[in-house]
């Protein structure tokens, strides 16, 4: 039976100005995270949800992190929130983060970043708008429509929202583990509200993302840097070697030339060749976000295949080595190559790592130099695929349709969002990725958005979602 | 007729005090071209040279050459001097220059750099020591020996002395040729003290040095930096075009792999081969030099040849790449990499331009990408050969042998000196390089030393030059 939803929507409409105002407020605080001076802006924010939180009747725990590590500089404190507590009902745990992205309006914005601005077609723009407050806020607001409306909470919400996740989450996975036992221990599934619509119209449900290995190639060799006019075509140069390993490791079509990668990648299934052919993705929309058509494949299903689930391998740059503008004569006497491969299931990360490293050290000692070498992985994060078949999609997927009129795309992320693995690991529960805002928001770009329309429907499918949960049946 | 020199070298030792006490109060002025706040220390400095001058008698002209290109700096004045007018003597144009670089006490520097140091084993410290004061207060010491030895002077000594050598000589060029046929007109030679001998042991006479060619390639597609989570494996990304084409350039063993260099290279001659095993040279201290054992070649005379007389290809870096310690995850929009060649006799810039441009655009060519490339020189500047048998070179290796008992190495460079190839070009008048110092003095490095003995010996070299000048026949 379809939960009965209308007078829930009806609120939320009605209330639709009070949310905006909402919103408003939080973007106001310049909760950048990477930057220490606006730290009290930071741990502001975290108060002003606390605050909004206990006038709802949630109970409130803001969690101190320490010393953000290297600094003196405390972390912010992590939210947690729980609201309702009826052994009855389904627990849900939702994530998110209030911190936001740098940003200042000689970067080029059109309006001022901290101040919510709503132009006429709808677009809300500043930041943090759709990076996370809105959707952050999306919760808050599911849950004082409700109040409002005199509707009972279909669930219990246990809330976890973070400070830092712009600057890498430093201290979130460790609260999060400690956690897992304890204030999230009856959570029956998670949600996060972090990502976005593949395009502009169709709304998704996200449930794979892709795991990153980021290595580096050391070289060396002189003991200091050299004049080229000196030593060139006497030394054996460090940035000669390097580049012909970098070079030897990926071509022009992205097709990875070390051996051991491709092998590990699980083969397409025909259920999923199918999968491709409805998703609401066109090439068009992908030259424009690339600002060219300087794509690998001109199809939309081989594009989403690479993105999604192939492995793929990019060079990023060079530490050592002359990169200022102009000219420079010298030899550098170290070079350190920067590449990373995102991967997909079902790629190992040892066995990843050591086909890196037997393949670069394989290369290296083809080149016969005198030189040394070294290459090492600076991290390793592993893909995420959970499985959209669970009660906790089934329910998202028939709010979507019940509040946006279409069936969700079932998508996955060529990107990582690495607290994905730490909550389905740590509580061993289905995690969705539920977005509420759509391609063209430019998360982390100047005149960041969240439309005004995705908003609002957005803050409905949240509530919807939490109705649907409640009488899914187990799977 | 060897000339009577003992009067003068006599008068030279016993001047040697006040030569270092003149060295000391230059050392003590902290002329560094390259910041714009020790420009008055640069100005005083030439002010100084040309006070010492006017003392001994010299007549000293101070030449603006109006400001600094991009900035309201005046470039500080080139110093020009006469000494001796007489019709009958042959007349000689030195060149060096006042300016020093950067030097701080925390760069790691074992004394103060800007005060001159004497060490028990007779190495004077400080910054310009040998590059390039001691070596221009060498030709005043000389006048000074000589007038208080009573000793008629035996050319006309016309001098140059710039402020800007360390900084790109701006201004200097135009100077050279437009006072080629006014200040400089009756020059017959010219000599120039600011390199340095092969090793610590045996003097040398210069007469080569290569030519610069300086190359950028750019590649281009995306509209800007992507992320490498979502676009990795369906973009075309510039960093891997770019990587692929500058390993296509050389290999580990520095040869060039672009055609059509190798054939414009001048044949050795049976009397060039027969040159190097002569020359003061060991692979110890080319590796004591380059810090390891990384060497191309094990043998002295394929070394010395590979520095002299063969071009080189050394890969600089990359800009527009992530070039920092740490990890990015970045896909950068467009990368420029830097490349030059050590150009060597009869190479053409011309013809060598054409065959980088080619070869590069057929290797592009050949990847099949959709990204945009360009391939063009920053700067191009020509090698220099001087004939080492014309009596300019035959005075200095007379003198050599007079004052150090040993013949001279007649050596060739990597590097290049441009100044050198403006004068030749500018009066067309033979260029010789005669050093003062040697390969251990870190002309650049922290801890510049002149050892005492270079100095004083030196002084008496350079007085000594003048005289067989005087005396050598025309060829």
């Amino acid at each position: 039976m379809a939960p009965q939803l209308d007078s829930y929507f009806q609120q939320v409409d009605a209330l639709s100005d009070a949310f905006i105002e909402r919103l408003r407020q939080a973007v106001a605080i310049p909760s950048v995270s990477s930057e220490a001076a606006r730290r009290p802006d930071v741990v502001r924010m975290g108060q002003f949800l606390a605050d909004e939180l206990t006038k709802l009747g949630a109970h409130v725990e803001l969690r101190p992190l320490g010393k953000q590590p290297g600094t003196d500089l405390d972390l912010p404190p992590v939210v947690l929130a729980r609201y309702g507590n009826d052994k009855n009902k389904r627990t849900i745990l939702v994530y998110g983060h209030y911190d936001v992205q740098p940003a200042q309006k000689t970067d080029g914005w059109d309006t001022e970043p901290f101040e919510l601005t709503i132009m006429p077609d709808g677009r809300m723009c500043g930041r943090g708008s759709t990076d996370d407050k809105g959707p952050v806020l999306g919760w808050l607001n599911a849950i004082e429509a409700h109040k409002s409306a005199g509707i009972e909470f279909p669930v219990n919400l246990l809330m976890c929202f973070e400070g830092m996740e712009e600057y890498g989450s430093e201290g979130l996975d460790d609260l999060i583990n400690a956690e897992a036992k304890k204030f999230f221990a009856d959570a029956d599934a998670v949600c996060i509200s972090d990502n976005y619509w593949l395009g502009t119209e169709r709304p998704c449900l996200t449930y794979g993302l892709r795991g990153c290995n980021y290595y580096s190639v050391e070289v060396w060799g002189p003991g200091a840097d050299l004049h080229s006019g000196v030593f060139g075509g006497t030394a054996q140069e460090p940035m000669t070697d390097l580049v012909r390993i970098m070079s030897s490791l990926v071509d022009t079509n992205g097709n990875i030339l070390i051996p051991g990668i491709a092998e590990q990648v699980a083969p397409v299934t025909a259920e999923e060749e199918g999968l491709y052919d409805d998703i609401s993705f066109t090439m068009e929309t992908l030259h424009e976000s690339l600002g060219s058509k300087t794509t690998i494949f001109d199809d939309k299903k081989r594009t989403l295949m690479a993105r999604w689930r192939q492995p793929s391998l990019s060079l990023h740059g060079i530490e050592g080595a002359f990169s200022a503008p102009g000219a420079k004569t010298v030899i550098p006497a170290k070079v350190i190559g920067k590449f990373s491969i995102r991967t997909v299931p079902n790629m190992d990360i040892d066995k990843t790592n050591e086909a890196v490293y037997r393949y670069v050290e394989d290369v290296f000692k083809k080149l016969g130099s005198k030189n040394s070498m070294k290459v090492y992985a600076q991290h390793t994060g592993k893909w995420w695929v959970a499985s959209p078949k669970h009660w906790n999609f089934s329910a998202a997927a028939k709010a979507t349709e019940r509040v946006w009129g279409v069936k969700p795309d079932f998508t996955r992320e060529g990107g990582s969002i690495p607290v994905t693995l730490t909550f389905e690991q740590a509580t061993g529960k289905n995690v969705l990725l539920l977005p509420m805002g759509s391609s063209t928001d430019g998360a982390h770009s100047i005149n960041e958005k969240l439309d005004k329309r995705n908003y609002i429907e957005g803050i409905k499918l949240l509530g919807a979602y939490l109705h649907y949960v409640a009488e899914e049946p187990m799977n």
